[in-house]
């Protein structure tokens, strides 16, 4: 096969570009090459919004035919959380047919080497990069962002993280170097002398196990992790989100043919309603490596079962602020409702509990009770989603009925400090927008202890009534030991409380922001600088991005030689 | 608590070194700081051989009293494979006064950051390098290695895997930095900024559970590691083999102490005979690493059920030589003898397997037969035998009953093409001394693989002869695939063999050596350069040391600020 794209092109095109990556996550300063905004992307192009808008539609009603191998049957039935019946149908795929297929081109990819799978990495990259509006339509219709949201958090940040993995995993394999003389000192004798080469070898067939809610930003750092490391990657989408990840497949079997590559090293299969393929597939003896994002109980489930592979999960958890006190009231209340709002609190990320003590806390505008306290942050989101445009650009629409069914439960959960809203969506009138429910409950009360040290996922948040600083940060510590979270927030000025709070992150392992009260909140963080969980605790076995997420995808094979 | 060496004294005197080590695990050249020769060690100094020798000799008999709280008892019983009874007493540990104790210490550890943990694991290294006299007799009085191998891989080659573990564990905490600014630009408004600081914690408690055979060198990589990444680690060696690894832990909980840090944060743990205390450690809540090194049975069970732990695990595995050709005849039988001989075979190490065509070879020498072949093999051994000092200095003493059970059982299996001879030990008269036995098989015999596919551990080899060399290949493809494998070696001279074993090795991740005819031998592997197993194939699930050896071992907590 000849090459369209040869290495050597690649690298003069994406050399630079990983060079950056590679400094960013050293330094963990600011840095993106994807632009997050939607006219960055070359204005009257076939780039731009339009262009973008008409792909997606183009794709509305057809076939998306890989040509992998081993396709018996094509599926889809994908409905927008919009309300739009999406029409794509997709391969089914045979695995004892295509498992094989997959395996075939390892050996050309593995011996490759590492700075040619990063930089074809880097150009299936700049390829979704340059797809970012269609990219849009197919996150937003599937996962129920908002279309700003599905924009930059589906695209730039998605391939932000992507990329931040394909740095991390081309970094571990040169850390090694291929080659390498050994002399080893005999007194008056010769010294002892090898040749010794080093090769990273893949462990086998990734599995990426898609969610519902960030098809992409979820599923790239797995997939690019695996694929730089020269494992073959199978992509199972979750069945209401296959779309960004049938692009994404798509987009990489191009370019892996092109570069000479098989382009079987990347396939998608999808399911029929109710086959539970994930289970069969995750404990297939090809499968050496598992990604997954989703609920804590199939999360354990891999772990326990899946055990011929090394498995990465990003699980269930209960996200806490600490509200204590502060020298910014009203910046605190606008962050704050910010975050509740955000995706109508459909992030793995959102605050579900927010610990006010009981006797009320300090502030520049004085003293507030916790009644107050609550009741300014309720005003706040109905402030910021006053609006009905900005409200449903806020929100987007709820994923799915279960999210709908919580939040409807909620209310019944305590004293309703804000009830959810319906809000209509003119250019949508079937999409579900909801504005979040605000319950308060009682730290002491065990009935409510129930409800709040319960994952909660949906626009819901508990304001906690605790008894002191003392007892929030016990809370805090207990619900992450216990249940996990992927983020912890805290509003404090008085030192020992921030003290306490930074202590049992670090014990316990959570990721802390403390004292936002401007654009940056506590459930968004940045690739290259920020990590997204941290692996050690209950919500998540593995943070975005670290050195643990890259150096198990693939070993070290030394052959050593005399002379 | 005054600290009697400050970090500031510790990384002026340890800084140089770590920053040698750095730089020798990124090359891979020789390298290490610990000499191999026994006379490097300061005659008549405290550091000689006759002082080891006095300070052994004065240990023997004698408790050896920890300091440990939760000592609730003591145990002892160790047999030397020389015949000597040791007498030596040791704490057994109340665990739930003991780990509790053993995590009041972490905070400050944790607080010290990387680079003063790794100057106090050079220390603490330090003083055991300047111990090697007396650590050779502790280690060769209970692993049965001859003095002189107990010297070198029990002294200098053990410290320089701990101080290869203790690289790696700096160079992964310190890739990401202390703290970050991040400046997000927002156009025509003011950047988003956030400081953030980064901090490296450990994950908790680890637990090094210790093997019979090499106690220090397979016991320091899991236990500087650790250490080195802030955890506490409590060392639970194998019942036969205490003492290196008390010594060990004194020298650690001294140094602790002396640099100000809780010496509780290294700790011992014995038990009484079936106890089997490992079961029950290993699924403590508190313990969340393990390092192990022993039987597959049990490697496996700590894999399925240590499920709060993360498991490094160096288990059993079948080693194959491929003799398919050679322009070095002689070199390779010497070579091959020593191999077999070392330790009498009981190096995990150790080739079981000699896979040699049934239709011979080709040689510098012209062609032999499969049983000229295997003849020489013999010849070879019993020559580098023949003398009783060289034999006794070669082979050490056989371990435990149990593999000298398995030596007598093997010439049951097949023909004799080498009969194991008793050797007599002139200094110690109990010391049960065995030449190697080598079995011939045959491949194609389902009876005689059920031999060769099993890992017979100890001076035991089988010449399996085989239809081909494209045969050979694929039998030492089945086998690293369904038994694992630590070393596997070929001689060849044939590039379409190399390359296929090679490819094989790469496939199922195997370290390979190949054509050694002169002083490196298939069973042994230099810290800083060679990796020690894959990680890869089911002999290990990790290599000694690589990034994915250290980099779960802790986790980075990130705190983010506004401003």
């Amino acid at each position: 096969m000849t090459a369209e794209l040869t290495a050597h092109e690649l690298i003069a095109k994406h050399r630079p570009t990983l060079d950056q990556a590679l400094e960013a996550i050293r330094t963990r300063a600011y840095w993106s090459p994807h632009p997050e905004h939607p006219k960055a992307y070359g204005e009257h192009s076939s780039l731009d919004a339009a262009a973008g808008k008409a792909a997606f539609d183009a794709l509305l009603g057809h076939r998306i035919d890989l040509g992998q191998p081993g396709t018996d049957d094509w599926t889809g039935g994908e409905v927008s959380p919009y309300g739009i019946e999406l029409g794509v149908t997709y391969p089914h795929a045979d695995v004892d047919t295509l498992l094989p297929a997959m395996r075939s081109g390892q050996r050309a990819w593995r011996d490759a080497g590492a700075q040619a799978r990063a930089v074809v990495c880097l150009e299936i990259l700049k390829r979704i990069s340059d797809r970012t509006h269609e990219f849009a339509h197919a996150v937003m219709h599937t996962s129920g962002q908002a279309f700003m949201m599905a924009f930059q958090a589906g695209g730039p940040h998605a391939q932000d993280r992507g990329l931040e993995a394909v740095a991390y995993a081309y970094a571990e394999q040169v850390r090694t170097p291929g080659t390498a003389e050994w002399s080893k000192p005999q007194g008056k004798r010769d010294p002892l002398a090898l040749t010794k080469t080093f090769t990273p070898v893949p462990r086998g067939i990734a599995l990426v196990i898609g969610c519902n809610t960030f098809p992409t930003w979820n599923g790239y750092p797995g997939l690019f992790a695996s694929l730089a490391t020269g494992n073959a990657v199978l992509v199972k989408p979750h069945p209401r989100a296959v779309l960004p990840l049938a692009l994404t497949v798509q987009v990489a079997r191009q370019v892996l043919a092109e570069a000479g590559f098989d382009p079987n090293l990347v396939a998608l299969t999808t399911e029929h309603p109710g086959e539970g393929i994930a289970r069969t597939l995750a404990t297939r003896p090809e499968i050496k490596i598992i990604d997954y994002t989703g609920s804590t109980a199939f999360g354990d489930w891999l772990e326990a079962n899946a055990r011929q592979a090394q498995v990465y999960t990003e699980k269930a958890g209960v996200n806490t602020v600490l509200v204590e006190s502060t020298d910014q009231y009203k910046g605190m209340l606008s962050n704050l409702a910010f975050s509740l709002s955000l995706y109508s609190g459909q992030m793995c990320t959102t605050p579900q509990n927010l610990l006010i003590p009981r006797d009320g806390i300090r502030t520049d505008e004085g003293p507030k009770t916790y009644d107050e306290v609550v009741a300014d942050i309720a005003r706040a989101v109905d402030g910021l989603l006053g609006d009905d445009a900005r409200a449903n650009a806020l929100l987007g629409a709820i994923v799915n009925p279960d999210v709908k069914a919580r939040l409807e439960a909620a209310a019944g959960l305590g004293e309703v400090a804000l009830a959810s809203r319906e809000i209509a969506n003119p250019e949508f009138p079937d999409a579900v927008v909801r504005t979040p429910v605000i319950v308060k409950l009682d730290g002491a009360k065990p009935d409510d202890e129930a409800a709040y040290m319960s994952e909660c996922f949906g626009p819901v948040s508990f304001a906690v009534a605790v008894d002191s600083a003392a007892d929030a940060v016990e809370l805090l510590r207990r619900t992450v030991r216990e249940k996990g979270a992927m983020t912890v927030g805290a509003y404090t000025v008085d030192a020992d409380v921030e003290r306490a709070v930074e202590e049992v992150c670090l014990e316990e392992a959570a990721q802390l922001s403390l004292n936002l009260v401007g654009g940056v909140y506590v459930n968004q963080t940045a690739a290259f600088s920020d990590f997204h969980g941290s692996g050690g605790n209950p919500a998540a076995n593995a943070a975005l991005c670290d050195g643990a997420f890259v150096a198990n995808r693939f070993r070290v094979i030394e052959v050593r030689r005399e002379g």
